[in-house]
Parts: structure tokens; C-alpha cells; sequence
């Protein structure tokens, strides 16, 4: 047979760095035998050691990605969300756009590159109540509430609350949680003088750690060097403890104590990502285990690298991590250049190369212009380690426009005062709130926000009306409800809710469930009928203290 | 008595030109007599000119926006919502921050500069359907979508799809609509390199005015000028031609005509700020009037100035909008300085005087550097009037880190390629969606995506399973709903779901769903019934094609 043979088609699942650079690679070194494709759920590749930066407001949100059809312009991208593979019939089930149906993509090769996700369960509460900082969005949600900590500290009438709103905490102290705490100190510290209610003193800092010293991969002195650091600058730094709980207002320490605050920020808890999960795969450490060559063993064509990958260093890897490739951006760019030589390899007929690489060291940035640096096994620290990590990332930075915009923010921001705009995003509609025992959940004169549903522990409800001497009590458990009477227009709380014990609430805010109930008359009548049981009728007693415009429905379309 | 003077408080409540501008020179002027606060819901100054740049990427969010403490260092700024006013106590009553407990800011001197809200009530459909422009946050809007547009169109196999995704419609030919409609050409026009798929042709961008020309306040040949520019840029210009209603999927116009869009951008219907329209005022055209010296008649202390007040120029107005000040920045900063003025003159014993001010002309950006000019009586167009604009609108951004981010942006934009970064946020957990006649809903291999109730209109659902032959048949009304199954984990749609006539669903997201019904265990219970009685059992007939790992339920907290 002499007809010319079909192009393979390559499909790479992920755009972070090993994706990414496998895909250029694929491209360049397949040109003309291969057609590669690369999905990814956003259209843009993230830059993650600059997310604390975006999260600090020192560089634009933009200015940590790049548009993943400008740094792959000769490969097909396609923005789409990855539902599974199907392994057998060689193809990966995607949904894009607004008709929700899901496509199958089909492939000759396949390259899992997919990272890893965040996995907090083990914390009761961390899940619901930290701020994570993995992914753009992340950053961004991490830099408005800080911002509203302010606004609301520098407002408020109220010591504990401004106590609790002016404590920061941060969990975890590898590169990604001293990054952050770092940059996170350095912008409150620049905003203060904005706001002329706050002093210095108000705020803490914290940076919680499990082991006993931070920075686990560092050699010990610039460890101690960047703690130094961080508590001059008034970060607390506490090793050797570790994180068990967290409410919407406390983080709870295995040591027993508890740090009333507004803001968590968990940098631990990698856990394989969502889909990998699923696939059914051989997973180690929630990592995709292959051979030295990057494959999937027991898979036809199947490759996986990067974070979401186990790849050993040598023929007979132990219970040692240094026995793997290590999760950082320099091995899975090398990963996404040897596996598309190895590939293209394959289809040669020729041997692919087991993965090979040596780190050239890390750089930590401590914030305030200074770092921490091992770099070929040379030790630095302090403003030439910083500048060398700033040469370092703006070299590192995939295209010319990107590192231009970067390195004049930079340049702008050395001139520039910080910028504090808070551009908010809309809260979850539901959400599931924990409690500890004692915790307020509201008290009588807030303003009605919503529905909650007990979905554990027990919750007391107490209405005092001290015009008419009036009392109420009732206590509600799991799959009872409160909050209830916000579909009759009440403009304020006029009772209080206490936690009786610790306990979680499913939280819906207000236009949803109003929206809801009004919609489905099933449901109308079930409450009307519950607060004339209950609470003997809508305006009777507890009548709200006053008239409130902005309580009034919304009109129906 | 010879006790020194007490300061008087000045409240003003809304931080755009007008108000921003007023308590300034209130500030300057009263200093040592006035403690001045200004609210505002957001914690920064909109830069509204700059808004349609930002919704094309030309600039970034932040860039068009001045934190007011940045840009108000002498006086207390409070990010706080403006909940209503009690004249009678002559308090503001505001909300902030997480505590949601009502608070009374007392006032000697109040100034009202809430400018003007959005009313699209007299259009079905568009409130539901149509992007604004009148907020940061809707202009981040509005490029998320369109480039969204843009990747969806670039992998879709469907046509008609394509053809909707790749429609573009503006609503209304005034400045904003005629800059975002630019603005938004020039951003799919740059674009559209990166999308190999989508042809220029296949773009289609309306601007739909109802008077008989774009640009009423400009005169006759300017605007025949920018008519023309906008059309050898692949604008379609329609005048004489308004909107009757919107779906998701359409545009329907005043000549019966409907266009298939996904993108319908309403710079009509403006009206009162929500608050505004709650204070038993006396409004005219949806503003505050007020006398020639911006005192608001009848109350004591109260002022209003900018978008939100009607402010005669001649002492008898009649009903011609020249008689009054107009909704510009530019008449927003004299009145703002004025208004101060008067307000320290009343407070010194001294007479107030009359706002009179006159424009000093105009200018409209058209994208791909050219503009629209009259200023000074002097008639401008073209790239020269390009430069003009954005010499202007620097000259007039509020302080000078902004203006060097944003005149720095603009060269580095001159040799950069554009930005196609999509920043995704969250959709609303539920939301009201129009449909006309014969629209589909959803049909078979979609993916489930929440449940939906029929709030107007009747819609029939048809399932047909090809393996048995069964067939199922069923019409829902108002109070009616469908999708409930999506709590028993069926992966994909397996009905047809079609509009019967106009209508109007209500959509809850499924995992906002799913939590109220799995929390509250009566809602739960009436749905297995349902199911059990409507469709006889959950997994008999009509099961999933396919399994779906990512329809499993979210794990409890």
C-alpha cells in the first residue's frame, strides 16, 4: 500500500505548563505527520507564580495569563470543558459552549495533562470557608475580600468584628503559602494609609505550618532567613501546627486555639484533579502513575505528565518522593518536551527516551523586594535573589507581550501608589455555613438575606418583642428550616439564632429562594401554611422594627 | 454665646462625577467648618468614557476605575449601600459590610448623586436578555461573552449556532451605544485571527437606533459621518427602528423583523436609580427636580446634582430637555463645584447662585482610531478628532497614577496584539428566560443542567426512547415544572422541551437545586413522588445513554 499516510491526531487535555509546551512541541517537532489539539476549560494559560502578585493587586489580573490561541497559534485550541475518556474507543467526551452536548473527540494520542485540584475535606469547614489559590479566579476572589476587610474595618463600630476582619491567616508555608502571606502583607501594609480607621497594630498576620520549619524544600538557613524576614514585616509564623476546623469567623489550630478570623487562605490540600479521579487510573499520591517514557501502563497510546502525573527518575522508584519528578513548573516543561519526542518517536518506530532532569534550583519571593534563592547550587537572599526571581518569571513568561506588559506594571508600580479598587464578584447563591457551638448566625436589626436549612446539629431560634413582652423559642434540626418569613416581606431579623452545638447550615440568599418559592406554588403554600402554624400568622407579632424599600419583590418578567 | 461653632456634617451619597466633584470642592471649600463623607456602593470612581474600551480589551478593568479613598484622601469615604433616607430625622440609612445591620448616618447637608439606574420593563425579554454598559462590572461582562462568542463559534458544528454567536447587536445609537458598538467591532475584528474557523463574513454587528439618525446630539453631518465610518467597518446602521423584546436566542424590532443574536447590548431605558424612585420625590423624566440652585423643593438641606437631578437653567423651563442641564460629566463637575459653593454660602449666611453652565461641545470615539468632534462650535472628524478624544478623556481622568496606567497602556496597545483573555465569572444560580413560540428549551444529548418552572407560556415535553419505542407526552403550564430528574443523576436529557407559545421559565442551576432539595427533605420527598407518578419510577424507562462521572452529587459538608 503506497498512499500517503493520514496525519495523526494528537490531543493534549490541560493548558498549564506541561500541556502547553507539550503541545508547541507536538507541533513543532510532528509538523506535517501530526495534527495536534489542545482543550482546555479556559482560553487562556495561567502563570501561576504570579497569581499571588494579581492576589497583592501588583500586577493585573490579565497581565499572570496569556490567551492560549496567541501562544499556540499553529495548533487547533479548543475552550471546552473534559467530562471523561472513554479508553477503549480512544476518545475524550468534551461539553463547549452553550448547547450543553456532550462531544466526543477521538484520538490517536493522548496526552493527560490536567494538574491537580484542591481536596480539603479532611478540615471540616476548610472547604467552605478558605480561599484557595490555585487558578486566576482564585487570586482575584482573594484580593476583593481582603480589600472589603478594609473597607469594613475601617467602618465598623464593632471591636470583635474589626478584630476579626483586620486577622489574616494563611495555610500551609511551601512556596505558594509564603508567596501569598508575603504578598498579602505587603498589600494591606501599602493600603493602610488609605484608611485612616485602621492602624498598624490592628493587623495580624499569620502563616500556619504543619512541619517545623516553612519552606520544606529550601535548605534550612534560607528557611530561617525567610522567616526572619516574614516576621519583620509582621507575619506571625507558627510551625509545627496544623489546621483542624474552620467557621465563617475562626480557624481552629490542633494546638486547641482558636484565631477569630474573616479571611483563610489554604495552600495545602493538593489532591488529583476532579476528572483524573474518575478515569479509573492507577493513582499514587492522587498522581497519574506511568513509566519512565510518561505512558499510562496498560493503556494504548496514552501518555500523562506534569502535576497530575507520577513519573519516576529511576528503574526502581521507591516510597521516595526525590525518586519522582517533582511538581513544579521547570520539570513539567521539560516533561512536555520529552513526551513529544517520544511520541513522535512512537510513530517513527523508534525507542522513546525515559524522562530525565535534574532542578536547577528555586526562588522564593518574600515580598518587599526580597527572596530566597537556590539556585544551581548556589544560596541567596534578599533584593538580588528577588531580582534574579523577577528576571527569572519575566524570562520564564510565555510571549513577548505578556513579559512587555508585565515588566512595565512592574516598572509603573516601583512610581505607582497600590491600587485598593475592590471589583466585586457575586457570592454563591447557596452555600453551606459551619458553626461552633455558641456561634451567632444573626441577631434581631440585621437586614433578612435569606433562607437557611439545618443539614447538621441544632440551632436556637429566640424572638423577644419588647413592645408587647412577647416570647418566642424553638430549636431546629437537621432538614428543619429558618428565615423562612423573608418571602413575606419582613424587612429585618427580629429574632436571634444561636448554634447549640457545632453545625452546618445550607444557606440560599434571598432572591433565589423568593424567585423559587414564587415560581412554584407548591412550595408557596407550603410556607405560607408553615408560618401560620408556626409563628400564628405573618404580621402578627415580631413585626419588623421598620419599613425597608429595598425589600420590595422583585417585579415578574 | 460665644462657643466655637460645631463642624456641619455634609453627606453625600453616590461616587460618581457629580458626586465625587461635590465633595471635593466641599472639602476645599469648607474646611474646618464641614466634616464631609461620601457613600458609594463600590469602593472606587467609574470612569464611565473608558467603559466601552474596557469591554473591548482595549484597557484594563482597573484602568477605568480611581479608588475614591486614592482620589478623596482629606474626607471619610464609606463603601456602604444606600438602603433610604428619613428627611424628617435627616439620616441616610445604610448597610455595609458582613454584619447586615442597618445604620443611621446623621446630616446637616445632604447631596444626592446617585445618578441614574437602567428600566428595560417595557421591552419582554430584554431585562432578562440584554448586556448594559453602565457599570465596570458590565463591561467585564460584556467581553467575557463576546469572546465566549468567539471560541464557542470557532468549534461548533452547528450553524445556526454560529450564525447567533457571531450576531452582535447594540440597542440604541447615542454616545455609549455608538462607542460600544465601535468598540466591540474593532474587538472581533482584531480577534478574529486567532479563530481559524470563523471567517470575516461571518460576522454580523447591528446598531439599532429608533430615532431616524445615530448620534442625536451632534449635528446632521457628523453624524452622517460616523454613520458612514461605522458601515466601512462592517457595521449595519438601522435607524427609524426600535426593539420590541428579546430571548436568549433573539432580537425581535419594531418592523417585525427578528434577528438571531446571542449578544443584544442595551444602552436604552434609562431611569431612576432604584433608590431614587423610593423617596416620594417629585420626579420628572425619572429625576429629582430641583430648583436653579440644585435645592431639592419642600425638604430641608437636600440637594441633588448629576444624572439623577433635573436642574433648570432658566427660571420658567418649559418640556424641552434644553431648558435643564444635561445627563454629561461635564455639566456632572460644574454642578458639583457649584453645589459646594452654595452649600458653604448657606452655611456662612450668604445667598446662593443659580448653576448655569454651557457645553463645550462633544466628542464620540468610532473605533479604529477616529472620532466624532464639536467642540467650541468647531467641527471635527477623523483620526485628528481621535487624538482630541483621547487627549480629553486622559486630561479628565482623575489623578495621575491613573492617567500614566492608562496612557501607557494605550502605546503599549499601539504595538501589541489585542487581548482575547476570558475571565469567566459565575452566572446567576436562577434566572428568568424568555422563549418565543416554537423555541426549543432543550432536547435529547444534552447535558442536564438544572430544573426549570414555567412562570408564563406553556411548553410541551415530548421523550421517545429509540430502543423500547416508548413514548411519553406532556404540556406544563404556569406553577408547572421539568428537569426535576436531574436529582436522580440522570446524565443527559433525554426529552424535547419546546415553547408552545411565548413564554417565560424560571431556571435554577442544578447544583443550587439539588443542595435545597437534598437540605429540606419535605421538597425532596414531593419530588420522588412526582417523578414516581409522572414518569413511573426514576430509572424504569427514559434511563441516560450515558453514564456522566460529573453528575455525581456533591459531597455533604
Amino acid at each position: 500500500m503506497a498512499q500517503p499516510a493520514e496525519k495523526k491526531k494528537v490531543l493534549v487535555i490541560g493548558g498549564g505548563f506541561g500541556g502547553v509546551f507539550a503541545a508547541k512541541a507536538l507541533e513543532r517537532q510532528g509538523r506535517g505527520k501530526l495534527d495536534v489539539e489542545l482543550v482546555n476549560a479556559n482560553n487562556y494559560f495561567v502563570f501561576q507564580p504570579l497569581l499571588p502578585e494579581v492576589a497583592a493587586a501588583s500586577i493585573h489580573s490579565s497581565d499572570a495569563v496569556v490567551p492560549l490561541r496567541q501562544l499556540l497559534r499553529r495548533l487547533q485550541v479548543r475552550q471546552a470543558e473534559v467530562m471523561g475518556i472513554d479508553f477503549a474507543k480512544k476518545s475524550v467526551i468534551v461539553v463547549q459552549g452553550t448547547r450543553r452536548i456532550p462531544i466526543d473527540l477521538a484520538y490517536d494520542e493522548l496526552v493527560i495533562a490536567l494538574g491537580t485540584g484542591v481536596d480539603l475535606k479532611r478540615f471540616p469547614g476548610l472547604p467552605e470557608h478558605a480561599l484557595t489559590i490555585k487558578d486566576l479566579s482564585d487570586a482575584h476572589r482573594l484580593r476583593t475580600h481582603v480589600i472589603g476587610c478594609l473597607e469594613t474595618a475601617d467602618v465598623t463600630e464593632d471591636a470583635e468584628v474589626k478584630r476579626q476582619l483586620l486577622t489574616f491567616v494563611v495555610v500551609g508555608a511551601g512556596f505558594s503559602g509564603v508567596e501569598t502571606v508575603a504578598e498579602m502583607r505587603e498589600l494591606v501594609t501599602r493600603a493602610l494609609k488609605y484608611y485612616p480607621n485602621i492602624k498598624r497594630d490592628d493587623v495580624r498576620v499569620y502563616l500556619i505550618e504543619y512541619a517545623d520549619r516553612i519552606l520544606p524544600t529550601f535548605p534550612a538557613d534560607l528557611a530561617e532567613y525567610a522567616t526572619q524576614r516574614l516576621q519583620m514585616h509582621g507575619v506571625e509564623v507558627l510551625t509545627g501546627v496544623g489546621t483542624t476546623a474552620a467557621t465563617g469567623t475562626a480557624v481552629e489550630l490542633t494546638d486547641g486555639r482558636i484565631i477569630p478570623t474573616s479571611t483563610i487562605v489554604a495552600t495545602i490540600g493538593n489532591g488529583p484533579h476532579p476528572i483524573v479521579s474518575t478515569l479509573g487510573l492507577d493513582l499514587h499520591w492522587g498522581r497519574i502513575k506511568t513509566d519512565r517514557f510518561m505512558r499510562v501502563p496498560g493503556l494504548d497510546s496514552v501518555w500523562a505528565l506534569g502535576d497530575a502525573a507520577l513519573i519516576p527518575l529511576v528503574d526502581d522508584p521507591k516510597e521516595d518522593p526525590a525518586d519522582y519528578a517533582t511538581q513544579t513548573a521547570q520539570f513539567a516543561v521539560r516533561e512536555g518536551q520529552q513526551i513529544a519526542a517520544n511520541i513522535v518517536a512512537k510513530l517513527d518506530g523508534k525507542d522513546p527516551k525515559p524522562f530525565a532532569y535534574k532542578s536547577k534550583g528555586s526562588l522564593a519571593s518574600l515580598g518587599m523586594s526580597k527572596a530566597v534563592a537556590d539556585v544551581y547550587g548556589i544560596k541567596l537572599s534578599g533584593t538580588l535573589a528577588w531580582l534574579l526571581w523577577r528576571g527569572f518569571y519575566l524570562s520564564f513568561l510565555p510571549g513577548f507581550a505578556a513579559k512587555l506588559r508585565v515588566g512595565v506594571t512592574w516598572l509603573l508600580n516601583s512610581v505607582m501608589p497600590p491600587n485598593i479598587v475592590q471589583i466585586q464578584s457575586d457570592r454563591p447563591t447557596t452555600r453551606y455555613i459551619h458553626y461552633r457551638k455558641g456561634d451567632k448566625v444573626f441577631e434581631p436589626g440585621m437586614l433578612i438575606d435569606g433562607f437557611y436549612t439545618v443539614t447538621k446539629g441544632s440551632f436556637q431560634l429566640t424572638i423577644d418583642n419588647p413592645e408587647t413582652g412577647e416570647h418566642f423559642e424553638k430549636v431546629f434540626g437537621p432538614g428543619e428550616h429558618f428565615g423562612e418569613r423573608v418571602l413575606v416581606r419582613s424587612a429585618l431579623r427580629t429574632g436571634l439564632v444561636v448554634a447549640l452545638e457545632d453545625g452546618v447550615l445550607l444557606f440560599i440568599e434571598q432572591k433565589a429562594f423568593t424567585r423559587f418559592a414564587r415560581a412554584f406554588p407548591f412550595l408557596d403554600n407550603y410556607f405560607k401554611d408553615y408560618i401560620e402554624r408556626t409563628f400564628g400568622g405573618t404580621d402578627k407579632s415580631f413585626a419588623p422594627r421598620s419599613a425597608n424599600p429595598k425589600s420590595e419583590l422583585e417585579t415578574l418578567p
